[in-house]
């Protein structure tokens, strides 16, 4: 069992099978989620959690917080992944979100109000951009001592899948994500590099069709997920980006690790939201300047190079396969 | 009378002198003050804000919140000016801020719920960089549809006051500002075009003088502004900066303002912070590039120029004559 | 007399009558001109030149050299001012260029060769973009050694003419700019703060009008100019950017310089082509950061402030009046 | 045999050999020896390169010329290489360069003379920062219609060598470089993808060895360049950089190469000096600002990924084999 999570997420088509998956593993002990714009605006993605949390039958369990859209210090607009995930961010779905409470309080007072309850125990898992998550730690800079945070997003050395240089969430708020990484919390990144080896295929997806109604919603999620990654019937796999974060906050066996220190790229046209990893042993011998080097002096983190020994895809298979609510 | 008001401060002399008069006036329904790194560290800040509602008798009346030090993205350490404001940011003073409460609610939640108390009515008065005003924004963007603010800092045909070109405020956080003139809200930015025209001069030190023992501190903080303003007995008038934003946040008639749009600099190491003001009729006809002039045409407010018609170093002189608590 | 001397111009209707003062004073030992992008692009500018070397009637004895169009590096397409100097550059007229000869040394390499047979001696005059003299620095540093610099560009306490903070001469490559004043040349900049001063007034032009048949030519060009600048027929003056600086190269009492460091900025939007003018005597006291202020220490200039004692506009206009070749 | 070509190196102890190289395969109709700044400050790149002319037995037939030190636009001063290429760029070599001519003509101004007098046959070699081809570049744009390119430098898989994400010679200039590659000018790049797996091992260190005197002074650099590659004794390989490239000019099939775009950042304290690479198949799906991929139109050219199916250090190591002079 974990202690109490947050998850933070902009569903999205594996945000919403990653919830499910914390849901039907019974080991999450799931305090809120709260929105964030990414995949689709703030809008969609509020509203796309509070119909999942009712879908999934926790509405009156888990209350659902309105958080952050755009870019952090809204200079530049942040495009959304419409072609991704669909015109709603839940593929062809239509989410039904009536009766689901809203609140006044926002996203990111509820994780400050509930980094104090829960403070030193709490683990915050980020499955869309760090808008959110920064602008916790702007507004008061102590919250990264009272969370832990397990993150998906970023790149080492597998190539971006949005420019030749960077992975989606981060590039959409880089200045969120640097903000995050240089804080001093206690975090996990789970990039592409681990990401883009979590390969749930055609055989897993038909072990879950054939759970019948309970599954349908998930299946046509998944169905949609695959017909994203290019032409559904060709492509034989698709990477389980969110819910591998999901799974790592519990169980980091499920990754391969290395500790040093995130940098991401803000200000550059070219190169903006790539994430640049110095591990911990090559920090002395780099030609980087000063004020980057004393940074990994100060703030270091866990980077999933790959996986572990656990099998993530097999897990998260069979949880799904058991779901019953 | 004003309506509900804030000041978010970071006192600092002319900051702790403006409180001063605020509550001098009597026209004033001040609901907190909030404290921001700047002149000294938040800590610092913090401290000194409440040892003022201490020493000027209102601090079971209003209550002070810590908010943000440093700058917004934490990417460059923001430098204090001890050197100007004295060791604690008050001169020579020792704060005493015994028994005076603290609270787990931050500056920036508060400032979130007391614009949702008094949604539309309430007035924040910044005297410090913008460090918690664009944190309020960034955790909730519609805080900018629920006051109106009336800021010190920026300087516009004025050369800067810490560089060539840049104000102590903005440059000490240009992003904050800068996003906080992107938001939106309703503002009027109160910058060295005016605030060095408002002189305070050893005339009117020596009515504060005469009053005695009530001024005797007040007296002490002017003592040592005037010093800072280059060896005391030489100089003949400070600038009353703190101040007349809190003078024009009840009675605009002090300010000569022009409307149009502000943008700060926030990527240069040469211009870092500085105000640039496009004005309204001056829109159509820049070579500005279009991410901007987009801006100029959607978020507008009221900048001063130089002073208006009624005199503000009079009436600041007049209400701390009349102080008494 | 001047030494020898280079005019380097993107002619434009304020270089052709600068280039026909410098001939019709007779003062003026020029040894070639060369053409460089900004009015118009390099290859109208180049034409134009060669043109008014015959119009002038010193095609044989002033060599006319291709330089460089775009900015320095080429990264952002500089516009050109066809809006103001006319379709070609030169108002309304149609350059005749027939016959002038044209050379395989370009503009650089004239720079490189004069800077060596003159070395020390060599003035060399920008009426357009620092782009040919920027690439002359940086094929061979060892030229800002051999040549003194005069140029119109630039602006201090005066607003910019093509974004509230930039001239169109340093805004149109700003990183040539900052090479040029950064290089250890010795170096007058002749910005707005100057030229804005040195009116020429309808009555001016009606002395020239009055020469009849020798200056047609120079007042159709003078009077597009009038209309660019806003309606001829409510203009009363232009203001002789280009002219005021070739007058200085010979007299500088046409000038109020003071001592110091031009930065000028290169990276940003916002700022991009502002000149900051930091005074020799406020070196020490400025929060500009470390890599700035060890430049104001290396490399400083002169900074046209205002107008000087002598009369530029009645020189310049006395000695057209006399025109005759 | 190849057509005319220049040799632009920073000697360095991989440049001498390269030079060595090319003069012991008789197949280079070598023209000029360039030096620029690099792996040691121009005034020693260019002592060492007319050094190794004489030195090599060449001193009558091969102009070398002074070139560019430190970036192209100075604003960051680059740093050299002595812990790597010793005190002198030649290990603790005393280059003799004694009576070797010097040329008022600077490398830019021979480059741009060459380039007109083997219009469309000139291939320039670089081996080190590309300061002096930007230069002529910038002195004349035409300059990359009359050569063909091919250069030591950058990384697109590979990590860098100075920096996670940079090789030395892009990050020494990246200013220069990416003006090069925007120039419209035909590019092969031999980065580290290639240069790494260019493996020249201590057996093929003991071929020259065995070759006794007249390989004496190629041996001692040698040696001093598997020293600098961290602990002679246990280093059993170095890789050939900038040979390699020098072999390519002559015979593509070294390389595996690949055709597109490449882009450096030279903004970026965090990435600065990264070559970015955009496959010219996936030039349309990338969301990279228009006005990158606006370049990827125009300006594309060849990069080596890995190595070809011909053997280069093969190659190499036979040629120097048979070095007499």
């Amino acid at each position: 069992m974990t202690g109490p999570i947050v998850l933070d997420c902009d569903p999205g088509l594996d945000d919403a099978v990653a919830l499910q998956y914390a849901l039907g593993s019974g080991r999450y002990d799931l305090k809120a989620v709260t929105a964030v714009g990414g995949n689709a605006p703030v809008e969609h993605t509020y509203r796309n959690a509070r119909a999942l949390v009712k879908t999934f039958g926790v509405a009156d369990d888990v209350p659902v917080y309105r958080g952050v859209g755009g870019r952090l210090t809204r200079r530049i607009e942040a495009a959304a992944a419409f072609d991704f995930h669909g015109r709603t961010g839940l593929g062809d779905e239509t989410a039904d979100d009536a009766g689901v409470p809203e609140h006044a309080e926002n996203a990111v007072e509820a994780l400050l109000r509930l980094s104090r309850t829960y403070a030193g125990e709490l683990t915050v898992v980020a499955t869309g951009p760090l808008t959110n998550i920064a602008a916790a730690l702007i507004a008061d800079p102590s919250f990264a001592e009272r969370i832990r945070l397990v993150f998906m997003g970023g790149a080492v050395a597998e190539p971006g899948n949005v420019t030749p240089t960077a992975e989606f969430n981060i590039w959409h708020d880089p200045e969120a994500a640097d903000l995050v990484v240089a804080s001093g919390v206690d975090y996990t990144m789970v990039g592409l590099d681990a990401t883009h080896r979590a390969r749930f295929t055609l055989e897993h997806l038909a072990r879950l069709e054939a759970a019948g109604e309970p599954l349908e919603f998930t299946v046509r999620l998944l169905k949609f997920y695959f017909g994203s990654y290019n032409h559904f019937h060709r492509a034989e796999s698709v990477p389980l980006h969110d819910p591998l974060a999901v799974g790592a906050a519990l169980d980091p066996t499920f990754l391969d690790t290395a500790e040093g220190t995130v940098f991401v790229e803000c200000g550059s046209p070219l190169t903006n939201g790539q994430t640049v990893f110095l591990r911990k042993e090559h920090t002395a011998g780099t030609s980087l300047p000063p004020q980057l080097t004393e940074r990994a002096r100060g703030s270091q983190g866990k980077v999933a190079l790959g996986l572990g020994p656990r099998d993530f895809v097999e897990e998260f298979t069979s949880v799904l396969e058991h779901w019953s609510r």
